[in-house]
């Protein structure tokens, strides 16, 4: 329940507002030098407060790790981390103790568990994606040394939309750049004049204490043929399933996805071709899966996240003794939670791809083939 | 791998044009009567050859159960059923031995087991899904027994779109006839005129050796509050992961899916309110499920399925030697797979639902409830 | 439940006295090429009424391989095979059907299922053992061309224990010569006087309607260093489930096992030195296990089994109305289960092994170093 | 790998000289009032120091825990605790960096993993138990208030056997008060002269620098009918594997076990019979266990640990560079790590059985079922 993966397993705990959130991943490679930096870097990209256009509580995560890392290299032992949770003001949710704000797990959660910790959303709060944005920038590290780069960006606010003809192609070191500028710009989308009016979009839906949906982008390049397991563990199923895992994702596609539902076989044919003598396709429709399976092409899928749910305006609710009332919630919320996500789909498809890739090698040769030493 | 489930698993054997495919189900419920007809009428459903849309293939399936009920009564013990492969034409696929056909998981399967049964796609092949049509009936016939029903049908072909104004809306007894209308016609979409419509397409699709997609709408209805798991097996994202696992899907939302990416989150605000004294929401944007658990809405999901890759028209590609050749696929193929989907979809639907209700209510429990003897 | 093991799974179906039963072994590698008559002998050396020391029931077990294996070579599918029940005499169980058993699943199955198969034990019955073997074999063929032997054997039947004072010693050519001897007796004890008197014992068991324990021992040459997980996963307790898993089997030890609970530290040091270039240890007290992961010297266990339950005197027991009457089994059973188990435990340790020894490859390796084509 | 359990699952993490140790428990029921105290004191039972018996290392484990319980009652998130490493002397280690200890783990994990924590063994250390007993401990208030008592306690210590001629008998209240007696002494021996006796081998082994293995005893009342999974998840598997998990156990028998093997079928026929209107054995040589479930009666089973394998006397052993050398261990050893594995023996039983309970009561009715509030 509160782990992913099978080969690389990560099991997470903490409440929102408790003490500290944190993580224990298991069966990461032994002898992998590691700089506890990028841990940090990941979670700066994540953290609210960073801008205008998000929370602007100020979360600040250092990330303490306990175990499975000596004198800088991996042990092959469980790598333990915990962020404590500070800055917070729990008395903002005083108000919410006794009513089931829409759109949110409190009601869910109170009907299964009987009892239901109000602090911050408990468990179910989003910042239990801290947790795997630190697990997942350790499991990324290790898929750049096998030559993996993973982009991920905001291809849509609202019905702002990125046009992107090159999204079902093979990518080119030009393209890959113009993907990598998405970093430069808040939000992430690699293109800046779009970004400035998304940015405008997220302001005004702060102003008016309403909120905003979008689209998050991603490419995957240089894995390998193989990943994935049939039938019930396609690569596609578990990355659809690690998505989906994620607050406020309503929605996943792979390569052209549902505009693939539109159009004719004829017209979607990914052919076979030679490509630097290797066995590649012209095109990328099916983005970069067949059966299940990498294909070698870029792997590329988008996740759609609703609209914040914590919003200012008005909303009819009941309370938790089932009489009807009205509710305006107070408190600092992101207007467009898509956007600090960018950091969280990354480390969901790094923790899903680097399992399926350390199963391929098997806990001898991953062990052997990482070893730095 | 070939397994799905937790609670209850099914897992899956046989190659397409081998001498038989079945599946194993484990942890079915004992004591549970069961009328194999059930299983019969929905492999029915499946079958090729029923009308001029779907490929002429005859696929007689006669389902033959091996263990796991005895004078009509399930033991607890798993149950296993064989569907024997008959009416092949392997000669078929002599021309495809030495290809890799686009779209097709021939150079993955190739490249991850170095060696491939070209007989028809060995388990690649979307024959596998009568087993899980199979095993689905009896997941959905326990449901049925708590009071679940399931509704799926074809809401798109092609650029032929369901209107749907009540799909975010708590469903009435007069939309849910509707819904169930769609079981009379071919392809199953509840609106006749606009089935008649897609038909069209299809057998025009047919005429011109092309292929088009679909996509598969569903809504379940009488589910409790408190299926799924948190985090990382909310019941969203193992719906997701079950979509996927199906050939030829590329994209999965529930709810509004995409669509909320492009909303305003005082537009999507599913507000509680009392319904029969049952805490409900007015609108249901959020497709039955808060926090990754069911909320006791209804349920929807949509699936998006690419056209065919089998197509008659000319396309290039490479041989195994890596050489370029140019091939025009001969055989019997469906020109829109989503259309004999809409059992898979059902069964993997009753397949996820029943492992986290059974999961819910514990061995004991199950076991218990549903003894009818 | 009914699935064993992780990167090589056996799932297995059916009843005793059910029309088959039978096995899915998934994660298998693809591209070895199996010769069928492997299983053929193992479930020949298992059968009963192959001497009268054992149940004269004819037990003709034909295997029947349905999928993955095409042309003499596993494809990586799942590779599934039935075995027909055949021979069985359903109405010898009519008059056990009201009644529990001592010593057997009867009581437990029936009140933990609510419903009961009599035929024969249903599942509980020690005929599963049959698709156990099967499969294992499967994993012994491709644990050999690892180098890797097992020796099973018969260590005690009753009070007739053999002495062998080089159990914890490396083993010498000579030794495993006299372990292989084993084969060529009924029960298959190396001493060949022993397995004479044993025997003896229990011909006399046969005729006085009474049944007779035994104990079973296993060395396993051949095998590479690391096999194992830590902590929760150690090979020493994937093993001991493994044989716990077996009917009739009440205990399990590894090494010198509990007399090593006798004994100082300085009595079972294995100190480590030099053999062969290899670091290895003098002694073997240990049965080849450190710390849970296998240490490159012999891997030793032992099982001991229990007398047959069934015996032909008179009991008394319970009906299922909990009434008390007095019970004399008939029928045919074998007066020590033990004898016929050597091929089960040989089975589950190849199984065990394989799976530990898969895993750590990976599936990418499995796949590529045992292509023989 | 470092998970156990299957619906109440722990993970722990830590080397023993890393910073610090703890586990996660997730699956725990929620609204159940827990006293943290019941943690401390388990873990005092197993603390070093304690008596001159054991190490006279002074292991002061303090419980942190940092999620998953609020204002004293469980949330059904994960419980995670920590437990800090002091007082540790890691210089002690710092002569065993380059050699491979006889008996230790420190060969395999060099093979396995390429890198090694040579501070105290790593995760392979003893230390790594404190963090079982901790969750344990928890699992055990849960069986409690389901009417389960368990009783662990020492039987032998070398060759000095407790005389217990009750053992295969269903309880009595005087058998049980005086098992339960067993806390009173050190080695908690039920019979308190053998006790003294056994305290005296013990000083004897510490004076010699040398060591000494035991058998711990476990005795389980108020087990429901029904605990265990077949085939490959019986009751007994779980537990075998269960205990050969921790470390130095060597072997496990249920019930009458390795002395079964040595008796008639008509010596140990578990009669049924009705006591207080149930149906239950008059004798339990099975140890409350038929085809792997449990039967209602005690639960019994033992456990072999070896002797301590630091001792320090002289060894032959090998540097990590394969250089054969003389050891003389220096430090603070237990002479007899038995005696500090009572509780451990205590945790994994409590842990095996409440994760079994837990399923078969679904995840729905154990919340209810334990809600307090």
């Amino acid at each position: 329940m509160n782990t992913f993966g099978r080969t690389l397993r990560l099991t997470t705990f903490g409440e929102s507002h408790g003490e500290a959130i944190g993580g224990v991943l298991d069966g990461f490679p032994s002898g992998f030098a590691i700089d506890p930096s990028v841990i940090e870097d990941a979670l700066e990209r994540r953290r609210p407060g960073k801008s205008r256009l998000t929370s602007i509580r100020e979360e600040m995560d250092y990330v303490h790790i306990l175990s499975g890392i000596h004198e800088g290299v991996t042990l092959g032992t469980p790598i333990t981390f915990l962020i404590k949770n500070e800055g917070f003001r729990s008395q903002d949710y005083d108000a919410l103790r006794n009513v089931y704000r829409p759109g949110h797990a409190d009601y869910t959660y109170a009907m299964k568990y009987g009892v239901r910790d109000v602090r911050g959303g408990g468990r179910a709060s989003a910042r239990e994606t801290a947790v795997r944005v630190a697990a997942g920038a350790l499991a990324y590290e290790w898929l750049k040394t096998m030559g993996v780069e993973i982009f991920t960006y905001i291809s849509s606010i609202g019905h702002l939309e990125l046009e992107d003809t090159l999204w079902n192609q093979p990518s080119t070191p030009e393209y890959l750049d113009y993907l990598r500028s998405s970093r430069n710009h808040i939000p992430s989308c690699p293109d800046q004049a779009l970004s400035e009016q998304m940015a405008e979009i997220i302001e005004q839906m702060r102003e008016e204490g309403d909120s905003v949906g979008g689209v998050i982008s991603c490419r995957v390049v240089g894995l390998p043929v193989g990943l994935g397991e049939p039938l019930y563990d396609k690569c596609s199923a578990r990355l659809a399933s690690a998505m989906m895992s994620i607050n406020a994702v309503k929605g996943f596609e792979i390569g052209d996805g549902f505009r693939m539902s539109k159009c004719r076989g004829s017209e979607v044919s990914d052919e076979f071709y030679l490509r630097d003598n290797n066995i590649r396709t012209k095109t990328n429709h099916s983005g970069g899966i067949l059966g299940g399976i990498t294909s070698g092409e870029d792997l590329t899928f988008r996740v759609a996240f609703k609209p914040t749910s914590s919003i200012h305006k008005a909303q009819q609710t009941v309370t938790t003794q089932a009489t009807p009332i009205q509710l305006e919630i107070q408190g600092r919320h992101d207007p467009c939670i898509a956007l600090r996500a960018v950091p969280v789909v990354e480390a969901m498809t790094a923790l899903t791809l680097a399992d399926f890739y350390l199963s391929l090698l098997g806990s001898k040769a991953s062990a052997s083939q990482c070893n730095s030493i």
